[in-house]
Order: structure tokens, then C-alpha cells, then sequence
């Protein structure tokens, strides 16, 4: 469907809530795939969150994964004043996880930005928790509310509104999930699709 | 000031939320101190929680701090119907948060008793996220709310009060945390001392 959609001459932008890698190794996954798609193509969590850093001179420490890192390597990671959380998963360790509370509590007003507020995911092991869980454990520690900066905020597909130069009206979502794809979607005043595919029960 | 209590034959219990250790190491820690106080005038959440278990033919996953375990010895642990969650401090792994989020997500009813719900403390070496922080993104992961059996929860004023045989408007409460220690003797229908130590800021 991607061919047809490249053929009829509609403008593509894909928007993931993947936190747990670059766009860059996102694309080449769907290339291998076969999917023709380019990194501009992709709106994702790390780079909205390092626009609203860079807009609100905010230097982050990061509690992520691994592999996401280089999504901030032009951010300046000095003197944290805020805190950026994704799925860390092995990262989500008692040390970390205490690393960044004291630093959003040392704040004199803790800003903590999370890519994600999802609840859980399936991997082949079995169930995980999602980083929308650590965001709540901080949220509650801290007595603070975390920007969500991935689906379903409407920061985020502004964002992919603007890179396709589409007004909402003219454009509309796909997407298996009916809260972070359609409801988002929505509420940004686009049309949405949802796909009985991927999370769909 | 517990001489002084002892002899004025006032009845005297005391009431921690503590979950990182036994009863007996508690009590076996105050002695050293000099206070001469027994097991059985130790109300904390690990017993009120066995109570709880029994009562209702629960068999609890632990993820607790190891020195908690010994409270739970009885308790049958075989094919788990719930999840009992205390301060786990190191034992808070990533491996062993989903573990617990898995049993709990495969319950028809998911059962999560939390043995407090202080949001952080502090320790030597620093703050420390507290058991309430681990709460919140389980009940989130899981969407249910979790029921609390320290502190400030009433049947845990109850059971002190019961232990001493004294009804609720004869005996009162001394603590340092206006939460857990003076609200919630309050809401039990006691009256409450706030003393400027510990935790008191």
C-alpha cells in the first residue's frame, strides 16, 4: 500500500512512538522491509523532544535507550534542568531511576519531558512495562505532571503536519491504535483510519 | 520519654511503615537504642498484610526487600493470586518489575497490595524512590488501584488499636509525618501529636 500511496502522488509521513532506537536504523529496518521511505519521512518522539529543547533552552539528562542516544548528540547535556524519559528498558535500572529523581527534585521547578506514555508492549519474552509506568513512578515522586512529547499529543503531529505542509483538514491519519493514532489524530482536527492490524483486538 | 510512658502504665504501641526489614530486626535496632519494646508492640505493614492475605485466601508474588521475606514465611506462596509490593531498594530491577506486571496483567481480578505509599526517602547516600512511586506505575500499567496496607490506611490504625485493646477516641498518635502518621490516625478517629523530629521540616 505504500507503492500505491507513492503512485497516486499523496504526501507520506510516518509518525512512530519507537523510543528505542534512531529514525536512522527505524528506516533502514522498513528499507530492508522493502519500504521506500527516507528519515524526514519519519516524525518520532526524540527529535519533537530535542526541538522543544532546544525552543526552551532546556539541557536534558537522559534516562533512555541505549541505541536513542544519538537522536540528542547535538543537544547540549550539560547541568541538566530537565529530565527526557523513553523506554529505557534494560536502562530502567533502581540506580538510574533514582539518578534521575533526585535531579527533578533538586529542581527548583522539575521539568520532565517523556517520549511516550504508553503502558505496556510485547516483545518475544513476553510482556514489558512501558515507559508511560516510569513516568507516572516519577511523576508521583516528584508531585509533577511530565510533558508527553510522542502520540497523542498534538504537539506531535503538528509537528508531522508541518513537515508534509499539509493542513490538518487535508490530511489523515492511519494507525492500529485507537487512543495514540485516531484519538490523537483527532483531536488535532485530522481524519483518522484505524487498521485491524498490529495492536488491533 | 518511653520510660516515662512505661511508667505511667499508659499502653504503648509502635507503628512504622517500615518494609525493609523484619519486626524482630526492628525491635532488636530500638533495644540497642535502649528501648525496651517486644515484637507484639510493633504494628507494621508486612503482618497487617499477612492478615489481609489470610483472611482472603491470597497468595501473594512478593517484591519486597530480601530482610522482609522472614514476615511471609507462613504464607502460602505456591500459583500466586496477588502481588504484595513493599520497598524492594535493589530488588526494584527491570526484570523484576515486569515479572510482577506480567503476573499481575494474567489475573482475571489483579490483585496489588502495597505495604506503603511514601513517595521517597532519604538514606546516607542520598533520596531513594519509595515503594508509592513503584505502586503508581504498576497500577498504571495495569489500570487498577492498588490497596495500601501501611500508613496512613485505616486498617492499619485499626489493627494497633486493636492490639492494645484501646478504642479509637483513648488512644493517640505521636508522629513526625502529617500524612501518614497524624492524618491518617485522624481519620480514624483518633487524636494526633506531630513532634518536630524526623522527617518534620
Amino acid at each position: 500500500s505504500l507503492h500505491r500511496i507513492k503512485a497516486s502522488g499523496l504526501k507520506l509521513q510516518l509518525c512512530t512512538n519507537e523510543t528505542q532506537a534512531t529514525r536512522q536504523s527505524f528506516v533502514r529496518k522498513l528499507r530492508a522491509l522493502g519500504f521506500e521511505v527516507s528519515v524526514a519521512q519519519v516524525t518520532a518522539p526524540a527529535p519533537a523532544a530535542c526541538r522543544l529543547l532546544r525552543e526552551r533552552g532546556l539541557r536534558p539528562h537522559l534516562l533512555v535507550h541505549h541505541d536513542l542516544v544519538p537522536e540528542f548528540a547535538d543537544i547540549d547535556k550539560t547541568n541538566p534542568n530537565c529530565v527526557v524519559l523513553g523506554d529505557a528498558a534494560e536502562n530502567f535500572t533502581y540506580a538510574n531511576l533514582n539518578e534521575a529523581f533526585r535531579l527533578l527534585i533538586g529542581m527548583e521547578k522539575p521539568v520532565l519531558l517523556s517520549l511516550g506514555k504508553g503502558r505496556y508492549y510485547k516483545e518475544t519474552d513476553g510482556l514489558k512495562l512501558d515507559v508511560g509506568a516510569y513516568m507516572k513512578a516519577l511523576e508521583y515522586a516528584c508531585d509533577i505532571q511530565a510533558e508527553v512529547v510522542g502520540k497523542p499529543s498534538k504537539r506531535f503531529f503538528e509537528s508531522a503536519l508541518a513537515e508534509l505542509g499539509v493542513p490538518a483538514e487535508q490530511a489523515i491519519m492511519i494507525g492500529d491504535d485507537i487512543v495514540n493514532d485516531v484519538g490523537g489524530a483527532q483531536q488535532c482536527g485530522m481524519r483518522a483510519l484505524q487498521v485491524r492490524t498490529g495492536k488491533y483486538r
